[in-house]
């Protein structure tokens, strides 16, 4: 095992009835920015419920953040801030808006360019605004991390920061609230939280077997209730376990004393800032042929991943990782995710394109082992058409 | 899944050559009162390192914590800070030290009898001294939680408190510090950390699928290393996962949402305070016999804990239930702990009495149906003869 460091002070308050709990949970002369993104949380009641929560205190709003939070949209939101003189931020949505609020967060008492933060990946943020969260869709764990990813549509830049300053100092988690969500964005949620596991553990053996075993149940979990959740909306079973899958699949636990990868990320970002695919079908796209591409060095994972998580023990040694990686592509499809480029109309002549913005993003050593090129880069991408 | 909250703010500093970070993690001006047990942790080195990463700090000796520590030398470590106006605590040990510290941490601005802040079992608790802990023994998961025991000679009450104040501000776990612990002390901690996963896991079916498969890795993990940890002190990766398991074992995690047992705990809390157990030891005669006397209540549970911690799978119902009891007592057994009460020369006598103590705390609602009553205690207890 690795030496780590485990910190994560973000309270988490789960289950049905406990948007009231905002009441006491924020300051009581707090001076509250109420940020959120379309008109869901408005329809759905979300919204009405939190500020019946927030009761007497200032309350403004700041909607529109959207997926894939933009700095542009982001810095007006520090203008309003700044100029209304708010002191606490309340974020209602999914990964989006609460990386957005982080960035905000970090960005309103930040001197010098606000995109340093981005370019320094959050090395220079000293201080932020202190903030809660109301997840409406699980999926990427910011909720309960230190971490956030921004765009910045004038470069189709799509960067990742982290700062110990930026935990939510709370998060309320209702899996209530999910039973609303389109079922596109609930596959994308299971897609990227299983991914976000996968990133953690299907590297090379570190004797890290707790965080093995938590990794396989959490990917054991999601295999089982992935097409539950999609089939039965209120289930509200499934959607707890989902909803706490998704957050301990990116709070830094299974991560802690364990190689990381990430390449798949890295890559995936390329397509969405270029092509605005969902993450999450980036995700599912990039991942499969990242795994066949990187076989040899992920050996001895890919046939743990083979036996404990799909139970897959039949067969020569590469033909359980052959199956193993196939049946992780039939997963992402069986939840109506397509998982080739050319399912999003992106051809062999986009290639040379996302390797240039891989390489102005520095994204030139990515992997476990920072063996992941540029030029092996490509063949993920060759593998992914 | 049952509503609920969770929050560990607690950083863990995990790996070897951690020791060396209390230069930073503790405050430059802390006037600090060094908590300790017995000589081990001066023996094998481990005072001395923690005196020289503080450094120049002044820094005062509270030694001779005993296991099972009781409030009658606690209270002499809160007179001595009185006295000497020191304000961080800093504990190097195990449980009992750092639920000692704990307890300590409470009491030293507590105004009224310090004792009822055990009779509340904490809820008096307005304020704590900060602290941080050293762990040189991985067992009870208290340098990563807000619970403590204490005992109270006079009376030979062990009773235990939690409070959201006491949680450690950091705890260093460095697994190299466990190599020369005493083969009985590293048992110990297998099996008490092994029964603090089953109260939280062997209940009744909740739909708790992430907390499962987190426990049953736990309990698969001990399984594994278990024997080789005591086969082979010096293994490092091995050592690791046991200290990182029992930290997992009860920082709340594996219990937030999910039912909750503790009768196994409350039971042999009786027969340490009265015949001097170990604690690990008590947990260990009565795990199996109430797990055999509840198994009604807990018949699906129990199935399930057959199937995916020791994969039972041959037999009835019936049949894979006792054969899992009886490899829940195999195992211990195989730590050379003894499981039945006569092997510690406790007979059928003392039931009547071990029953007063229990009615003489309170604990006559036990379990996660509350229905283990004098009556069940007291067929548990002559089970365990």
């Amino acid at each position: 095992m690795q030496n780590f460091d485990f910190y994560n002070p973000t309270k988490i308050v789960f289950g049905t009835e406990t948007i009231a709990r905002l009441s006491k949970l924020v300051p009581p002369a707090a001076r509250v920015l109420l940020l959120y993104g379309g008109s869901s949380a408005q329809k759905n009641g979300t919204l009405d419920e939190v500020r019946a929560a927030l009761g007497a205190r200032e309350v403004q709003d700041f909607g529109g953040i959207e997926p894939n939070p933009t700095y542009e949209t982001l810095m007006r939101a520090v203008e309003q801030i700044r100029r209304e003189k708010l002191d606490f931020l309340l974020a209602v949505g999914g990964g989006s808006v609460i990386d957005g609020t982080k960035f905000i967060a970090a960005a309103v008492n930040f001197e010098g360019d606000p995109w340093s933060i981005m370019e320094s990946h959050g090395r220079v943020v000293k201080s932020a605004l202190p903030y809660g969260s109301v997840l409406t869709l699980p999926a990427t764990g910011s909720e309960m991390n230190n971490g956030g990813v921004v765009t910045r549509k004038a470069t189709m830049s799509k960067l990742a920061f982290s700062s110990s300053h930026v935990y939510p100092q709370f998060s309320i988690l209702d899996p209530s609230k999910t039973f609303s969500l389109p079922v596109r964005q609930v596959a994308n949620g299971v897609a990227d939280a299983f991914t976000h596991i996968v990133e953690q553990y299907l590297t090379y053996p570190a004797d890290g077997m707790v965080q093995d075993r938590f990794a396989e149940g959490l990917l054991q979990t999601l295999i089982e209730i992935g097409p539950k959740a999609i089939a039965d909306p209120e289930d509200y079973a499934i959607r707890a376990n989902l909803m706490w899958v998704a957050t301990l699949a990116l709070n830094g636990l299974i991560g802690a004393g364990v190689p990381q990868d990430w390449a798949t990320h890295m890559i995936g970002h390329e397509l969405t800032a270029r092509y605005g695919i969902d993450h999450a079908r980036t995700l599912s796209i990039i991942l499969p042929s990242n795994l066949q591409i990187r076989r040899e060095s992920k050996h001895a994972k890919l046939l743990q991943y083979a036996e404990r998580v799909w139970h897959l023990s039949e067969g020569s040694e590469e033909e359980r990782i052959d199956a193993a990686i196939e049946k992780t592509r039939a997963f992402f499809e069986s939840l109506e995710i397509k998982t080739r480029l050319r399912d999003y109309d992106i051809g062999a002549d986009a290639i040379d394109l996302l390797i240039n913005q891989l390489q102005a993003h520095g994204m030139t050593q990515l992997g476990e082992h920072k063996d992941v090129t540029l030029a092996v880069s490509r063949r993920v991408l060759e593998a992914s058409l």
